[in-house]
């Protein structure tokens, strides 16, 4: 089996390399192979998402990724920045369904900005489809407009679509994850203005009488930003589209109060699979040591379940995780009165001792 | 001058009913008129927005709006529902600029879901453009996909557009709203992924420029989502698109805790307005007589504010708010130990009762 590494930029390369740390005292069997990729690799070859960077990542059986980004990429055309290499990781993977548990560790309660009654025990499963919806929608562009509200005006406009396979395949996903945990989805869309939406909808209400043991509600994306924030808790696995999907996950993700915590999975029709933190390349606090790597560990535990069969091997990983925490080991930004503060690679080296 | 009275469904009348009391108490020269919107107009008439309504809507010059919306129509086809009223009426008003201010009221800190030092002073003003986007950009439909993950397959399809000078205007009146705050204006869009983003950002810029006593700055949906929650007393004014603005007002001022106190206005370029609460329309509660109606009534401040050049009576109306919070009146929504628990018609009256 093979992993193909891409550390990338910012904090990237440090937290990648921690989770590296503890797959190899796994001593399992597969190889790892690292590449370049978002602005590190725009300024070694000229494009984020190298010819060579991307062969690697399509041959091997998953990709760990760390971050991409860093302000002084702002200005370029948007094809060359870095966060073009995470897309076009998804596209070309065809990596569909990602998954972004949105969990709330009993030793970090007191992070959230919500009350702690709010958030203790908080554990939602959101399911994001990610290869579709106006992220790659055509056509879009820029143009003369010919009709609107002002005819002749410069326009840009973008296209949101959604094909019937498209939302069948991520239902799917969906409801097989929420027959594994509490049995209840609730698929967010904006069928009330949306066209796409309304066959969103349409659709998970089908493929929904195929599992009659799952609970299947309906909320328009604003209301379900709005009970994340009010009942968190009253969710378990959410299943929505790219665009309303990036925003809850991020809004869901911050909730925790850790989203130096949260890993991230994207997956393939063929369990192929990238693995990511749910936080950024953070560059202002990059190569300072104090990046916390749990994300990215985190990660690399759901890499194992999912893409390489290792479900053991991942269990030995979060209960590693778990006795660090309890042992009080924090990273500045989770840090609190009373707890132990530690660096990057210290934390790392406690999560391989508890291996 | 005229007021269009447009109630509509749910706690909608009982709502209204006490704004038009504080109106009344006020002794100006204006007449109201009232008609049926939404699902009560369905019923009456078979379409949420009667021709009849939306002439008065027209020729009044504000229009001061309950809520819309019933589970009960969820099953019409959508050009049929309650909330297509809301749209006609943007449409067809023109009413491009929507302000949701979300203000945490001191009394009412210990309501929010967030720790009350995050929200303690909150006070961020949103600016949704609300005739543009997706929510009305041509074409929209279903038909065979041609190209894309699964040709031959069904699919639907919408169009997010933004011309320059649509994207001018709301920007324009984003600058104007800060210099009379605290001059910061936080532009959300999602550049790194959407054309119509791009040209949103590049738009914002140019207009920034006529604003040198503003300062602009620029931040991506995901994130916004996030920073609400984890620092919302960051933001001044945040302008945005009609898409992701519903999204983040909503977010908003659910972060508030006391939806029900949250007033709006919707404007077009001769400052006629629709005047709404920010909360829905409850039929959960309709009839019960514990609708709080603050929202309502501070809309309708607002709406003396914007439309009808009335400040003064405005100021009286927002302190006598002050003063029934300050007195420990409270319907059921913002309830807690210690304060004196009433109905929607004894605030109205206790509003009256305070101007
Ligand atoms: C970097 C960006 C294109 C990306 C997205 O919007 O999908 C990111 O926000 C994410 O959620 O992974
Ligand atoms: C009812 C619906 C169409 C509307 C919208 O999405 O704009 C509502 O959510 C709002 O924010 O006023």
């Amino acid at each position: 089996m093979k992993i193909a590494v891409l550390p990338g930029d910012g904090i990237g390369t440090e937290i990648v390399a921690e989770a590296i740390k503890v797959l190899e005292v796994l001593d399992l069997p597969f190889e790892m192979e690292s590449a370049l990729v978002g602005g590190t690799a725009f300024d070694a070859h000229g494009h984020p998402l190298p010819e060579a960077t991307l062969k690697l990542a399509k041959e091997a059986d998953a990709v760990l990724f760390g971050a991409v980004g860093d302000w002084k990429y702002d200005k370029l055309e948007r094809q060359f920045r870095p966060e073009q290499a995470i897309l076009g990781l998804r596209k070309n993977l065809g990596l569909f369904a990602n998954f972004r548990p949105a969990i709330c560790y009993e030793q970090l309660v007191s992070a959230s900005s919500l009350k702690p009654e709010l958030v203790s025990g908080l554990d939602i499963l959101i399911i994001r489809e990610l290869t579709g919806d106006i992220y790659f929608g055509q056509p879009r562009g820029r143009r003369i407009a010919v009709d609107g509200h002002f005819p002749g005006a410069e326009e840009a406009f973008d296209t949101m679509r959604y094909s019937r396979p498209e939302i069948e395949r991520i239902a799917h996903v969906a409801f097989q994850a929420a027959r594994k945990r509490n049995k209840r989805v609730t698929s967010v869309d904006k069928n009330n203005v949306l066209e796409t939406s309304q066959l969103w909808k349409d659709v998970m209400v089908e493929i929904g009488t195929q599992y009659p043991d799952v609970a299947l509600d309906h909320m328009l994306v604003d209301n379900a930003a709005m009970q994340l924030v009010k009942a968190p808790k009253s969710f378990d696995v959410i299943v929505t589209g790219n665009m309303f999907g990036d925003i809850l996950s991020d809004e869901a993700s911050m909730l925790t109060g850790s989203i130096g915590m949260l890993p991230s999975a994207s997956l393939n029709a063929q369990n192929q699979g990238l693995y990511e933190p749910s936080h950024g390349s953070a560059p202002d606090i990059a190569g300072k040591g104090v990046a916390n790597p749990l994300a990215t560990i985190l990660s690399a535990a759901m890499m194992l379940r999912f893409s390489l069969q290792q479900a053991d091997a991942a269990d030995r990983i979060e209960s590693a995780v778990q006795s660090v925490l309890a042992a009080g080991l924090r990273t500045p930004d989770i840090y609190s009165a009373g707890t132990t503060k530690v660096g990057t690679q210290q934390m790392g080296d406690a999560v391989v001792a508890a291996i």
